[in-house]
C-alpha cells in the first residue's frame, strides 16, 4: 500500500488543534565558543518544553543530503520529496508571491548581455533591482500574450525574473535557453518531445520579442528562460489527512508552498509578533497551523551567529502566547539547518519537539541538537513528522485489525 | 533484491532454537505516578536481561501509525504489512478460530434489524451471544451451500460472526452489503469487477434467505456483510527463513496468524502457566517458538494500569522456568503499544530486548520504554526483528562475497 492511501484511509477529522512551527534553518553546528546557535541561546521556554515533552532529531530527505526550502517543507507537510517534485521555475515564481494555475508553465528568467549572437554576461552585471522592476514593467506593457497565450511576468532580486505562460497544451518538456557558460552563442529553448513544441516556440519568440524591446538597454539586451515546469499535481492535505489547514509565513516562498498542499494562506504581517496574532484571531477556524519564522535561515545564511541566536531567544520570549492557546499537539522544529559556521543549508538532523497529552517527558536539559538526539523519538526522517502530529492528535485510527 | 528472496537465499538451518515471546500492547505511556505501566512493575529476571542483553525500541509499522494486532504480528514474524494486508473477513475468522483454506472468501457478518426495507438498527441492539450462536445454529442447518458454493457459519461476539464461502472461482472484489448508517435502504454486496460477479450473486443469495429464516427474530431479522476477502498468500516461515516453527498462544486470533506464516499450532492451554507447559513438552520439536500473551493488552485496553502491571509483574517471575530451557536466542517485546492512560492500541515504540551469545550487554537499569531507548539497537523497525533472531542464532550466512 502507498503512503498517500494509508493515510486517506486511515485519518479522521476530530476538533483537536496542531501547530507546528518551523523556525527556518534551526539547526546548528558547533562554532563560537564550541557551541551550536540553540545551545548558546537562553531558551527557558523551549527548554522547558525539552524536559516535558518528546524529543528527537529528524532527517529532512535523508543522511547526508542537504534540501532547498522546497523540498524539507514538503517532507515536513507528509510528502516525500523524492516522489513530488517542484521544477525550479514553479518554485521561483511561488518564491516571487504569483500565483500559478494549473494551466501555467512556470519558468526562471534572467536578464542577460548578448553581442552578436554571443552570450557575454549571463547575469547582465548583476542589474540593481530597480533598474530589473523598469525592464519588467516594459515589457509586461509590450507583451501580453503570443500565440494566444498570456505571458505574465515579476521581477526578483537584481538580474532575476519568473515568466509564466498560460494556456491550454503548454508542456514543461522544454529544454533550458541558456548555454551555462559566456562566451557561448545564444541558445533557444527547444522542444525535448512533440510536445514541448508549442511550448518551446512560444519561449523562443519571448526572447526574440524583448530583445526588440530591450535592444537599447546593454547590459540588459536579451534573457536566458530556464527551468520550465508545471504546478505540480499534490494531493491536498485536506484529501490525504482529513485537515482544514492554514499557513502563517511572512515570505511568499513558504505561502507558496503551503498554496501547493493546499493550505489556505493567512495574511501574517512582517515580524512574529504579527503572525502570533494572526495565529490567535484564526485560533478557531482551522484545525492544523503551520508557523513560519524566516530570519533564522537568513542570519544562518548570513553566517551571524549572534543574531541567529538573538532571535531565537526572541522566538522563544514569545512562545508563551502561543502556548497559552492550548494547542493539543504542538511542535517546534526546523524545515532543515542552516548553521551560521557554514554559511549555508546543510544536511544535519533537525532538533524537534513535540507536546501533547500522549508524548513522553524526556526530562532533557535543553533543547538543542545534542540534548535532542537523547530523546525519546531518536533520529528519524521528516516525512514522519505528519504521521506523529496526526497520532498525537487521535486522528489517526488503527490500521488493520 | 526483494527482502523475501535476500532471506531465501541467505538463511540457512541449524540446531539453535529461538524463542519471540510477544507479550501483547506491552509499551505504555507515562500515567501513574508518571509512570509507563512497565515502569510501575516490578521485574527483576527482565530488569537483569535488559543488564545482560541488548535492547531497543522498535517501531510497529511507522512513526505514528497504530497498528491492528494482524499487521503488527506479521512485522514481528518478518512479514511487511504494507505489503501483506489481510483482509478484514480472514482477520474476523481467524479470530474466531475458523480454518480457512485458499477456496475461502471470509466475511464479517452483523445480524442487524430491517423494517420495510429500512436499516433500523446495524447490530440488531446487540443481541446476546448466546442468541447469536442458536440463530447461527439454525441458519446452518438450513443454509448448506448455495450455487454449489459451501456455507460455513461461526458465531462471534453480541451480533457478529464470520461467514465463509468456500469453492471454485470465488473472489474478493465485492462491495460491502452495509449502507454504514442507519434509517438507510438495505444494501446488497455488489460486484467491483466481473471477476467478483459470483460471489456478490452468492452473498446476495445467503442475505435473502437468511431473511427468510429469521422473518421472525426481530430484532435479528437480516444480515450485513462485510470485508470480503480471500486468504493472503504469504511466502511460509520455512520456507522464507528454513525454520520450523511453532505457536504457543491462547487466542484464535493468533493462533491463526501463526497458521497463516506457516506455523505449527501447539495445545497451549489457557494461562501462561500452560503455555511454559507446552514449550517445556514441545522444546526438542521446533527451532522456533512464538510464544504469545493475550491479556497484557486486554489490561490497557480497559484503561487497567494496575492489572496490566500485575500481568507484567506475574510473566517475570515466571521467566526463569523458560531461561532454564536455555534459548539459544530469547527476545521479549510487544507487538505495539496498549497505554492503560489511552485505553487503545497505540504508535508509541515498543520495548524490545533480546539476549544471545552475541548480543551486547546494554547495562541498562531496567526493561521499560525509557531505558529500551538507551539500549544498543536504538529504534528500529518490528520488520527487522526476524532478522535479529536469525543473525544472533546463527541461522543467516553473509550476503555477498
Amino acid at each position: 500500500m502507498e503512503r498517500e492511501e494509508l493515510f486517506e484511509k486511515i485519518s479522521v477529522k476530530n476538533e483537536k488543534r496542531i501547530v507546528l512551527i518551523v523556525l527556518d534553518g534551526l539547526g546548528g553546528i558547533p562554532y563560537l565558543e564550541g557551541k551550536t546557535e540553540l545551545e548558546k541561546a537562553a531558551t527557558p521556554n523551549l527548554d522547558r518544553l525539552a524536559k516535558e515533552g518528546s524529543c528527537g532529531l529528524s532527517i529532512p530527505i535523508s543522511y547526508g543530503i542537504t534540501p532547498g526550502s522546497g523540498p524539507a517543507h514538503l517532507s515536513l507537510f507528509g510528502y516525500d520529496p523524492l516522489k513530488y517534485e517542484i521544477g525550479r521555475g514553479v518554485l521561483e515564481a511561488l518564491g516571487l508571491g504569483m500565483e500559478i494555475t494549473k494551466e501555467d508553465v512556470a519558468v526562471r528568467g534572467n536578464f542577460a548581455t548578448i553581442e552578436s549572437g554571443i552570450i557575454t554576461d549571463r547575469r547582465a552585471g548583476r542589474i540593481p533591482t530597480d533598474m530589473n522592476r523598469d525592464l519588467i514593467l516594459l515589457l509586461s506593457k509590450n507583451i501580453d500574450e503570443i500565440n494566444g497565450v498570456k505571458v505574465i511576468l515579476k521581477s526578483g532580486r537584481e538580474h532575476r525574473f519568473a515568466l509564466l505562460l498560460r494556456g491550454k497544451g503548454l508542456s514543461d518538456e522544454v529544454s533550458d535557453g541558456d548555454p551555462q557558460k559566456e562566451g557561448l552563442p545564444q541558445k533557444f529553448p527547444e522542444p525535448l518531445s512533440n510536445r514541448g513544441r508549442k511550448t518551446a516556440e512560444i519561449a523562443s519568440k519571448f526572447v526574440k520579442l524583448t530583445e526588440e524591446i530591450l535592444k537599447d538597454k546593454r547590459p540588459a539586451n536579451t534573457v536566458l528562460l530556464r527551468g520550465f515546469s508545471l504546478y505540480p499535481e499534490l494531493p491536498s492535505m485536506e484529501r490525504m489527512f482529513k485537515l482544514n489547514p492554514a499557513a502563517i509565513a511572512t515570505y511568499p516562498m513558504y505561502k507558496g508552498l503551503a498554496r501547493l498542499v493546499g493550505m489556505k494562506i493567512l495574511d501574517s504581517g512582517e515580524k512574529v509578533e504579527d503572525e502570533i496574532e494572526t495565529l490567535k484571531s484564526n485560533w478557531e477556524k482551522h484545525d492544523f497551523f503551520y508557523f513560519h519564522v524566516k530570519k533564522t535561515d537568513s542570519y544562518g545564511e548570513d553566517g551571524n551567529f549572534h543574531k541567529k541566536v538573538e532571535l531565537i531567544e526572541k522566538f522563544d520570549s514569545l512562545l508563551p502566547e502561543i502556548l497559552s492557546l492550548k494547542p493539543d499537539v504542538l511542535v517546534v522544529t526546523g524545515d532543515h539547518s542552516t548553521p551560521a559556521k557554514m554559511k549555508s543549508h546543510s544536511w544535519h538532523p533537525v532538533p524537534f519537539l513535540l507536546k501533547s497529552d500522549y508524548s513522553f517527558d524526556d526530562g532533557l536539559r535543553g533543547f538543542n541538537e545534542r540534548e535532542c538526539k537523547k530523546g525519546s523519538l531518536g533520529i528519524f526522517h521528516a516525512l514522519d513528522v505528519m504521521a506523529l502530529m496526526l497520532a498525537n492528535s487521535q486522528k489517526l485510527e488503527k490500521f488493520g485489525a
